[in-house]
């Protein structure tokens, strides 16, 4: 019965406190549209690995202000993309997961019960901390599986993971076999992404990147999606689909 | 306005006659139940490389027998999964293709105008008919979408296209990315596949690879999919799927 | 001359209790029948992740009885499959394993002194346990063949160690280049599944594994190895096959 | 009957008359010592190609003159190697074929019923001519295994085919699955190459590979083939081996 | 001698006639400024599939007036960027090589014996002109590299190739390796650029993708190359670089 | 302004302290050669898992013996070569390293500011510490790009990083995509080879490992780099390579 009348959820697994923005903004706005409480859960603040422009403000600097700087910043995105969040602080360049981290993630999952998650790429020769995300949130979804991890307590289906885009993606055999249309939560995104004060030289990178994706899924589109598309992004699957369309 | 109005359609390209049977009957009559009109393209009867069994007959065996015995077959598996179906006659072991067929094809693309297109794997090293067939419907289709050919016909859009299971899977290097529920057409399909006289050895191999896809479909699903699965079929896409839906 | 006198042997490093006897049961069967002395090694017993049917069972039931129920069942396995056994318990969902666990494996390794060994394949996304025991037996295999590893010691030689087949095997990107004939083990095997009283939803899934396996094999056989083959296991080598006969 | 008595047979398909002496000489050597009957067939001369030195002997070198130095040198090699020979003298850079030629080489698989099969690698950047040959040796293997292909003859069984090593492996993407021991014969290879006057500057370096090949060899060999290697060839499989011995 | 005194040159093989322009004009250009004489060998106008625009103007649109004016445009394009042009009007969607076609490209790496080659990628499913062109720009440079094609010419040295970017790189799988720094020459790229009348839509498509991989290169400078990179285009190479220097 | 003046500088980690002789003594003497700055560090002696010599000597050997030897080894080798040399001694079989010692390795690239890095492959089945230590490498030089990792320092910038030959290529999935010629400071290799004195059967075959590099280098010279090379090293790139000119 409350399968019924319960909301669907999604689940987003972030190393950083803002690649959840440039990554995976559209989708989460998207499906907020759609019904969906999306809940993120960051890994880290990227206080040492993402934050330049904070530490060359200069030596007085603390990673006390970094972290508070950037939790403020993707609070303030995941407003406006009609998500909660939370941050575990498990610190960055490395980002590093110890059982207990690991079972805290699955706990999460039990807790979302997610209908699909979304991630970092598989590999990622410029950031050791997103492919340790990745595998992180990977293995906590296979514990959240387990009838034997907490006993008793519901477990959750087999929710699909989609790999979010890397900033260099070909370097990281990233290849997007999902174009998501999110021309009409843009705006959204992009209101999102500006809350990122620290990294504004990512603003016009990424708006490009969603003009290319979107590009891109008008080429890819067939008769039933016939749709003006301006903004998209791209994902790759890691599980396949179970469908009864084809189309 | 004929947009509306119009039924769905779906193309089959199948190198030898019984190819659609086994690796896509599930999908042709499940598509066929949801309204869509399936059109099958046989490029050959297999007359050559695909009827031992007529041959072992004896000396008085002819190639016109087979076909004939071939083609009867084949049109009574395709009324049984509620498709259109064609002959090409190009002849198997080898199957080539010049410009002509090319353009055949392209031609049958106009006017099916499909919304997904199914054909066989990329690479099969027991069969080079079926890569062949392949690339004969996916460069018919790029044909068929060029405003330059045949100028002032409609042209058509970018239907998705799918890869059906060869007969050695992990050999082809073929890796399904959707599992395709059948359970409720299995008995259609198991009908058309019995209309196969000639490949018997083939019937329970078959109804294996379909109940093993079910099983693996069960563990790939979803909370919003959370049905009952019993026989499945595997496809590998060739483009990204366009959505606004990751569940 | 203790070389000509002892028998061969074999390592099958498992990493939960039962994965030997669903994906290497004929291998064990077979290469015990021609002499072999076979030994197990499972890291643990599969308490969380693969004893769901157990925990069904209500809330008193405790992980100390799912181990012993686990570890019965495998021991009843092995006696059939003719092998000696043991556990490391080192817990499941997730496996890990420090530095004495992976010299208590070299340990293994160099009292064993196997002609081959059987493990798991290299990725595995529904089960990271999987592939963290192939690893763990790959290192372990490594740090035995080395002379400053307990100087003294005989080390081991360099046996080929072979990847036996995961539950969706083109998702794990495992392809196999060996099709062992296992068709006059095939009664043991079924016999060894049959103890795996807690997974019985396996046992016909495994058994249509073997069954396909057995026909591909039958595709692939030369003129010196035409059998009647009915089943059989896949296997992808790590390492290249040293020999003088190519047929 | 005529099954127990005849011979092991196997099948060299080489694109350029020297190929089979670099790249497979010692596979050829040792089975025909082990008593098999090793047929070559060499679709082209390599006149354009691989005969620099020949045409650079001057102006009045003629097409036919460099033919026929070819010709003899890889009958003597042939002989030395202990192998019959033929010559489809198909021209070479570059290598074509039409279906008469797919033909007359499965003509030549039927008459030859080869146990096993060393063709070229599947690609080289270097080199169209070889995987051209490769794929010819492919598909005329599959034809010549259809019943519908003159039917009545006796078809092929399904012989293992093996690539042999090309002239820079990993720009090939070949990897080696099988060394070859080629040890006891490498007098009769060297013999061989020395035949190939032509090309001088290859016999160091074919000597160098089958010495590298040699050590890989000795690394990777278990118990049972604990043998004194000092030169190999290597292999890459194209089809999985099926067998009853994992040792 | 004359070695020392001639220019450096350059070969481009594109598909249809603006394939040079969106995917290697900033190459054309930097290199032109750097005393190289570069050619570009157009195969195809890209009349069929790539001049919808045009086709559009209505049904007294004609084949030779689509291709005058797609020749008109490439000459445009390759007067700014410095080049010289020539059309093999091979006819496109589909592109088809017989041998003479072959031949008379391999002639024109003999005329133009360039120093390094571009041209597209390896694979691309929605346009099978592409790799089309990409192995009939491979094959010729092999036989103009062999001394008995033509005896007496004097053959070409090993140039490197490269493929250029295509529209969805990572569908293709390519994968840049070269990532070029085109900013000086960036005006002259977009100026060529704004001769494809035919195809504006892709004006801004291909801004972006220059300022994307100028992004990216700036991501991948060592110390040895700080500048200030705005604009870059990506390119695969098909062979290993010679070097003496690793920064 | 010391940017102008300071040398040109390189990093070499080599898990063991024999590998960068074998697999980068000609990259370090021939950028020696140029004047750059080569600094190694040597992760472990290699005690237990490539000292096999040494420890036959009987069983009054020991470790400390052991490692002493190897310094002594690589200390000499490092001074023939020109470069310095440092021992982080963190144990071999198994290597592995904490977050500290990935600090340490941090502030190495901080000191060193290294135009370019040398390490090993991403994979080696048959040696788990040589990709240990390439990640290692990899993630050491993240954090040394990290402006929040020891806040003030200068960071490094982004050093192309080359993976050197492993033993057995194809097995590693290693494929050479930069060929050195170091065929003028090939005698300064092999003296530094000599010293190796623990590892003598190891002389020629990587003697033999350079020649077939030069051989391969040779046949991928273009025109402008027609030098008469002997011997060469390979290197695969991680990243791409950005750059002005395409010769």
């Amino acid at each position: 019965m409350t399968e019924l009348t319960s909301p669907k959820t999604a689940l987003v697994v972030s190393a950083h406190s803002a690649d959840f923005v440039w990554r995976a903004g559209g989708a989460i706005a998207l499906h907020q549209q759609q019904g969906y409480q999306v809940h993120i859960v960051c890994l880290s603040f990227g206080e040492r690995g993402e934050s330049a422009k904070l530490w060359r403000k200069g030596p007085s600097m603390t990673e006390a202000q970094v972290k508070a700087s950037r939790r403020t910043e993707a609070q303030a995105a995941a407003e406006i993309l009609g998500a909660s969040i939370e941050f575990f602080d498990l610190g960055d360049y490395p980002l590093r997961a110890d059982k207990e981290t690991l079972f805290r993630l699955a706990d999460v999952y039990r807790r979302v019960q997610p209908h699909f998650v979304l991630t970092h790429s598989l590999q990622d020769p410029y950031n050791y901390d997103h492919p340790m995300a990745t595998n992180l949130a990977q293995e906590a979804r296979i514990i959240a599986q387990a009838e034997g991890y907490r006993p008793g307590e519901k477990i959750v289906a087999a929710p699909p993971v989609y790999c979010f885009e890397p900033h260099q993606p070909e370097q990281c055999n990233w290849k997007p076999d999902v174009l998501l249309d999110i021309t009409r939560v843009w705006d959204k995104k992009y209101a999102a992404i500006q809350c990122m004060a620290g990294q504004e030289h990512l603003w016009e990178y990424y708006t490009r990147v969603a003009q290319q994706r979107g590009v891109q899924a008008k080429r890819n589109v067939g008769i039933t999606a016939a749709r003006d598309i301006i903004y998209g992004e791209g994902y790759q699957s890691i599980f396949p689909r179970v469908t009864e369309d084809l189309a």
